[in-house]
């Protein structure tokens, strides 16, 4: 997606700017070489005072506050603490600015639109809300690969097995990982702070806080953010999400039932390869799938392992990895608010 | 399991003795204070004259040759070339010799019982064949976990994301993961000999050649082995086999769908955790799951996030976890010799 639109705002902040997703705005942003004219970057008072540098120019990271978005026009927020998101989302949108928020809070509140905009980036036109929520970083890149099925053959059931990176889990988590590593190569015990266990060339089968159906709330999430996205109310989801020793991307194994059967294989690959910000890689016998390497800093979607569910009569097996901190966060945000200024802008 | 049975073995050969299932095999049975009188150990004429100390002695390792199988009772087979095992193992029966084979050159033989003791071992009841296999490492763990339910609901669909270890592909292998991580670490480039890509903080969603199913051979073997050894020919299974950047142990997501449905969870949990060798660890909000570091050097197969599958009316997901080495390879063999001996002698 070209970002044409972006730099008609008047006055952007970022919000939780020293953060992973914080800075992969400016990143993504630069590499596009996007001008916004004023651009806030908050943060924490313990971040304030940050210089980071921007489109040749150095910003400074300034403590956020209620006042800090007074006269801002659309704030792109990536906090870790949700108790911070909530207390400062409603500040800004009292002040008249528009929040595109990468946390789960107003997620599945109805006035709330849930956006990827390849999908669903229509319930952004005419919309006269405030705030506009990204999806949880495993849901969006599923939510683009099914679509193009759904459109197709309708979708009965999907069951997801993710392999998240760390970086999902934020800076620090990336730091544990690294400093674990380096500590068991030589031959020293490790400690774990951000993790219940440690991560280095360690599974951990639990993402979020445990509900009491026994699915983790990650799970949960991924399960009704899908039904919302794609307009499914009743889609059949199951999700198991582990954490897995990589420092960025996640990858997906989904296995799908589609309501009515496909011919044949190609006709799918085609389907998913011509769908926006989707990209197949898939001749695995020339070692050619998504893998983290291919996925970390790109933009696209990646889709791989495409093959005919041999246990079910209209099945389809995939996988498929995308850079969580990019499409799975700060890259959906500024797509979303591309495609709300689009909309905007073309009345 | 407790090993009875096997110092009644007059003669032993441990072939593939260098590599890391060679060498499981040892480690186990010195844990299990076992003394075999007569145990020799083979390997290609590269390992020959490597001193490995096994109960208080030291074994030389000699070059594997046709005559190396005379007298010889039961052989452990684990090589990596499935050449070297064809070659070999006809050697050894030719010779009297009893073969328990790691490899997957037999397994679907119909004159070949392939046995997880606690599933199936009484297919080693009056054998009067010479070769005996132990299935695919990804496979024994799902195939302990899934019997309980078998017995009690019937086996409808079951759905495998497996997160598999380097060890699975050897010494060779783990010794590219630690490299390549250093080498990271310290910000060299890295290098790849073993995988196709650098494995270390990578996922490689492709494990085995690629069959024209699309399917790789290590997912159809998943799926094959666990209709044999479940005596459940048309079990509808699909897998999906992903290489992590972990040392040891392997984990699987397992979705299952029953025949008939089950009552409440905690059924299911007590199902599983009366079956020898299941240990469940499933209290997820304490953070209590099975984990790599969990399962490294134990001997039992560890399940958790046992929850009702949502997504369908008679499901039950969980996740698998066990030492790739010992249940996966080499304690699964020890426990078919084990079983294999205790038949023969009770008569």
């Amino acid at each position: 997606m070209a970002f044409e639109q972006l730099e008609k705002i008047k006055s952007l902040a970022i919000v939780g700017a020293t953060g992973l997703v914080g800075r992969e705005f400016l990143t993504i942003l630069e590499e596009a070489r996007i001008r916004i004219p004023n651009i806030k970057l908050l943060a924490s008072e313990r971040s304030a005072g940050t210089k980071i540098e921007f489109g040749g120019t150095e910003l400074t990271v300034e403590t956020l506050k209620p006042e800090s978005f007074d006269g801002v026009e659309a704030a792109f927020f990536a906090l870790p603490d949700k108790e911070v998101t909530a207390k400062f989302v409603p500040e800004a949108t009292s002040r008249g600015c528009l929040v595109f928020d990468d946390s789960n809070t107003y997620r599945m509140q109805d006035d709330v639109p849930l956006v990827v905009p390849q999908v669903n980036g229509t319930k952004l036109k005419d919309f006269k809300g405030k705030i506009i929520s990204t999806p949880n970083c495993s849901t969006t890149p599923v939510a683009m690969a099914l679509k193009p099925l759904l459109d197709s053959y309708g979708l009965k059931r999907v069951i997801i097995s993710t392999y998240q990176s760390v970086s999902g889990a934020g800076k620090r988590a990336t730091e544990e990982l690294s400093s674990q590593c380096a500590s068991l190569l030589n031959g020293k015990e490790t400690t774990n702070e951000v993790f219940p266990h440690q991560i280095a060339f360690n599974l951990i089968p639990r993402i979020g806080s445990v509900t009491e159906t026994g699915y983790t709330d990650e799970e949960t999430k991924v399960a009704n953010e899908l039904r919302k996205i794609l307009d499914q109310p009743n889609l059949a989801v199951s999700a198991t999400a582990v954490r897995v020793p990589t420092f960025c991307a996640h990858g997906v194994s989904v296995h799908v039932e589609l309501e009515r059967d496909f011919d044949k294989i190609e006709t799918i690959r085609e389907l998913m390869e011509t769908f926006p910000g989707l990209r197949v890689l898939d001749q695995p016998a020339s070692d050619i799938y998504p893998t983290n390497r291919e996925a970390v800093g790109s933009n696209e979607t990646f889709v791989g392992r495409i093959r005919r569910d041999m246990s079910t009569s209209q099945g389809i097996t995939f996988w498929v990895m995308t850079d969580n901190l990019r499409k799975g966060a700060a890259l959906n945000i500024l797509e979303m608010a591309e495609t709300y200024y689009g909309y905007l802008y073309s009345h």
